[in-house]
């Protein structure tokens, strides 16, 4: 099981520099009010394929040798990972076949098919994507590109965290905390490696939806624990079972504690994010700026939050910015 | 009649570095598959206050003296225009008074009110806001902050010009064309001047709603034409009478042609931003992408967009996003 360190995040920082956007750090002052401390929004919703999964996803792809790239790879995701793979393996001239939930959002599977990449459907209650990949991967001789749980997937979404921390330096911020919306824990371990070296006084929190808190709990065990129950929430893109295993081992040493919010506080916050910060965020990207605006973050000095992606099928949309505020 | 020069934008751009924020140029590859040639936006609903506007209003208010300071602003608008002034005269500590329409969003004079501002009402068809203004800006002593025919808000619109010529050649990308949604032309002219100077080989349109295209009639004129209605489509910011007198003089020289958009065709273009990039536009920002993606803007080379501002009732943008794509 190999970990991944702050040199593994330095290097894809350099071999995905110009590949990936550099999503901006945005700031309001009606979000600094809401929260009554300065608040910067990693608008990752604004990453090519609407999410930061493009980044882990790019890192593992750009690596492939020839024989690889030949055979193609396979991944499973609740929709935004898929993307991200379908988007980048089609760059890279490599077939893609994504393993995706009956039940995702039609607008992620839409995107995975507009980039050329084939699906396979299983039903997220009875069926385990992790073997229907693993499977289909050995008969192609085809490379898995893990969701989360893989080393060189962490070092890519840890440029993200790369890019702040620079981000917060350039315009003079020294960050008090760290808010990440947390499925399979891979992009909280990605950031955590790059912020543990480059703003070693920020805390470091996850964020999940109310009732799939298998990152907080675990935080305070000690050990992984298994969420109740598989879906349920709103918040496809982080209903996982359990936190990783190479995820949770550089986790449990740097993140402080686990937060969560509501599927109601992950609309409030879709509904700010529309009115004052000009973004599209899905319920599942939103849920560390519910935590923020909710005042759950320990702490009172500058807090940056992770929005983490964009893929909301229009009807919630509507819905989400037709109710009237809390 | 003082007529802005590529001086004076650059001495703005040195004046607002730090203060305004760098909106990002985004892409995908859905919009340059849709429009058949690279397609770059420049994303100015993320801006401080949801559009360029705060851009000239900072690059004025900041050159206010001691003893204008004191007697505060006033600003005629509908909408984008107040919230900047708003929000540059609140950080400045100078009190403000706008004249908005009576029918503006209550996205827009909602946000002049959390900014402080005090509003005055007047009717879009029967009564002229900038004689209010004048009116009372002279009982005040008040320094009167035009939305834009003036060389001090030209110059800090053009800003957002620099910027993204500075973006395209980061990325290496030569545009062929630059597209800008027109009310007044203020921003047109601030751009204009930037890039006949920085982008020299790239054409110049301007954007309109197709019933108030007063800017493409006055161009193949030669001189400056009046829309028939001052109401009657959604795109509210982009409802003045007719081009100004300082921005026309700069944009007959430095313009190639008016361009314009339905709006259908606008609200074609909030869904599509809304899909693929992740962005919140309103009607009269959407303009200009409208345009790009109906095949309207000459050439096959790199085009840039410019999305001037997010400001829209979220019981409009509900139902342009649930509205079935053409």
């Amino acid at each position: 099981m190999k970990i991944p360190t702050f040199a593994d995040v330095c290097e894809a920082h350099d071999r995905l520099c110009g590949h990936v956007v550099r999503t901006p750090l945005l700031r309001c002052d009606a979000l600094d009010n809401a929260v009554g401390r300065p608040v910067f929004v990693k608008a990752e919703c604004l990453q090519t394929t609407g999410a930061f999964k493009y980044r882990g996803a790019s890192n593992r792809i750009m690596q492939l040798t020839e024989a690889e790239r030949s055979a193609g790879v396979v991944a499973y995701s609740s929709g935004n990972h898929a993307n991200g793979v379908a988007a980048a393996a089609q760059e890279a001239g490599v077939p893609a076949l994504i393993v995706m939930p009956a039940d995702v959002p039609a607008v992620k599977s839409d995107g995975v098919k507009a980039r050329g990449a084939k699906i396979v459907y299983y039903d997220r209650q009875t069926e385990n994507r992790e073997e229907i990949a693993q499977k289909i991967a050995q008969e192609r001789g085809a490379v898995i590109v893990p969701p989360y749980d893989d080393a060189i997937v962490i070092a890519g979404q840890g440029t993200a965290g790369m890019e702040c921390a620079e981000q917060c330096q350039e315009i003079g911020v020294t960050p008090d905390a760290i808010v990440v919306n947390a499925g399979g824990g891979g992009f909280t371990a990605g950031i955590a490696l790059a912020w543990s070296e480059l703003c070693p006084q920020a805390r470091i929190y996850t964020a999940e939806p109310a009732e799939f808190n298998d990152h907080e709990r675990s935080f305070k065990a000690g050990e992984k624990q298994r969420n109740a129950k598989l879906a349920g929430s709103v918040c496809d893109a982080l209903l996982t079972p359990e936190p990783g295993d190479i995820t949770f081992a550089v986790n449990k040493k740097l993140v402080s504690a686990g937060l969560c919010a509501s599927d109601d506080e992950a609309f409030a916050a879709m509904r700010f994010a529309f009115s004052h910060l000009k973004i599209v965020l899905e319920p599942g990207g939103a849920v560390a700026l519910a935590t923020a605006l909710a005042g759950r973050v320990p702490g009172e000095g500058p807090l940056v939050v992770l929005a983490t992606g964009g893929n909301v099928d229009p009807a919630l949309f509507a819905q989400v910015i037709s109710d009237r505020p809390d």
